[in-house]
């Protein structure tokens, strides 16, 4: 969390006149997100979140994450809906950073999910895959299997250093996953990191899913093992079957699984949870001196990884025989 | 600007059933305030802002801090307005700290005040003072005169390692202000912390006063000396005397100043000076590791102080003979 770009008033007003949006009235930073600065704007015509856009995101895929947002939001899913200048687009530069500003959510993230927040959060995941199904643009999943290795290339046998002989498991483990990653499994849009912070509830009820910069074309079960991963497991490392049965239901309830997406589960479960070993040990590894964000540990995404690979079956996550 | 405490979804629920604001909306931590972690709050009831204290405010001052707000409002002054529980109590606790919730106010701060945002401050300094005038309580300035040694000397011979020379400097700054601070001024409740962060401004209009952390009951005069030096010099360290001549005038259209205040401006400036120079200095010097606050440089009050030990007359700061 945390504000990398201060605006000024006055580039903020000037970039406002492109909007209908009358005067600004405020602006506060929020501390919401960790890949960009967030601000909370109230003008004439209500709150809105102003996003400026960092260097961990590519410009070229704004349009994307934009275009999707406006989609699915037409679709009834309630997410952040991108706000168009009198011109008609909604990705404009601001402070020298591509910026846009999207429409304001209430609901807030829970810190421990019950299980009915990851029932409601397996219900709107279905949503999701189903109101994406007609979305027309593509983006590839830079952070699927195939870009694993180079993740694990980055953290050498530095790994070892947060935990002994994690660097071999890791190999053990793209050796695996590289062999044996499901093909010809539904895809589509996925959100791809559908953690507790992008997800808004209202007390129980589920009131928005936010954050889509991560979202690409993918295998839609795929989503599903990233949710389990995020919203299923305890504290103490432990998988809460209960919370994996609830959200697997509601998913279902939506959008049944196939044979193949069900009996695919353990190994996207195991290919998630590798995937955010890798990406949060990379970070670890390489914190900038002066960093205003502190890394989240990658050993919790260890403890997830050893579950799936004794996990046999999509029953071991709480589905249904 | 920084959020130090996280707070869960329940425990603010919770808090908040003891207000008549309705259900809790939105809450989103905004990088405002660098000695409290602070918090946007919607509510049905509409938008408040939430302040955890932090250890750097001692408990005992709140109700001061909170009956002023109170006080100030009262007298027409905008400014944040605490709000209170059913049982009548501005003060409550949250998540193991003292905790307040007062109004939103609409605005924003300035980076590079203009003259117009000067004369602005000139005038809700005194219209500030003039409303303190019948404020019951009494809160002792802890960072003048008498504390600025202590601080001097948490610093010692380190400030030299931040300029050459800097340690003597202070020693004969210290001299001079102890020797010859001024008795016997008008006193009141100051604000003394009125930075261009505090004030909010809708166009060139001043739109609220906001922090009252280091209110406290002083000399009025220095309260403006405090102004003078966070507006009214420029980025390359020079005075900009317009500036100067704006503030005061339009400070002096509410409330004249004595013979006694003019002829003290210059050596409250230079205090007033020191007193940022020295709490910055050890901030400096007193970094803790992992901070998520950088310091702010000691260097620009340096240049402020060797300003003020030229300067002969309230002249030097714009005020007509």
């Amino acid at each position: 969390m945390a504000v990398y770009t201060e605006v000024g008033t006055e580039e903020l007003s000037a970039f406002l006149d492109h909007y209908d949006l009358g005067e600004l009235l405020s602006c506060k930073g929020i501390a919401e997100g960790v890949e960009n600065s967030n601000f909370l704007i109230h003008t004439a015509a209500g709150h809105y979140i102003l996003t400026l856009y960092e260097k961990r995101v590519d410009p070229a895929d704004l349009p994307f994450f934009l275009a999707l947002m406006e989609h699915l939001a037409g679709r009834g899913l309630i997410c952040p809906l991108p706000v168009k200048t009198r011109a008609g687009t909604a990705l404009g530069t601001l402070a020298g950073r591509p910026a846009a500003i999207v429409t304001f959510l209430d609901g807030m993230s829970v810190r421990q999910p019950a299980v009915t927040h990851c029932a409601e959060v397996g219900e709107a995941l279905a949503r999701l895959h189903l109101a994406g199904a007609d979305f027309a643009r593509q983006r590839a999943n830079a952070l699927s299997v195939a870009g694993w290795r180079p993740l694990a290339k980055r953290a050498g046998h530095r790994a070892d250093t947060v935990a002994p002989g994690l660097a071999a498991l890791i190999e053990e483990e793209l050796a695996v996953v590289e062999a044996s990653w499901p093909n010809g499994l539904p895809e589509g849009v996925i959100h791809a990191d559908l953690f507790p912070d992008n997800v808004f509830f209202l007390g129980n009820r589920l009131s928005g899913l936010i954050d889509f910069y991560f979202a690409c074309t993918d295998t839609l079960a795929y989503d599903i093992a990233v949710c389990l991963n995020a919203w299923c497991f305890e504290p103490d490392g432990s998988f809460n079957v209960t919370k994996g049965r609830a959200l697997l239901q509601r998913y279902e309830a939506v959008r049944p699984l196939s044979e193949a997406e069900r009996a695919a589960l353990p190994l996207l479960c195991r290919g998630a949870a590798l995937r955010f070993l890798l990406t949060r040990l990379v970070d670890w590894l390489n914190v900038p001196p002066g960093a205003l964000v502190r890394p989240k540990n990658p050993i919790e995404y260890l403890k997830k990884l050893r579950f799936h690979r004794y996990a046999s079956s999509a029953r071991d996550y709480g589905l249904a025989a």
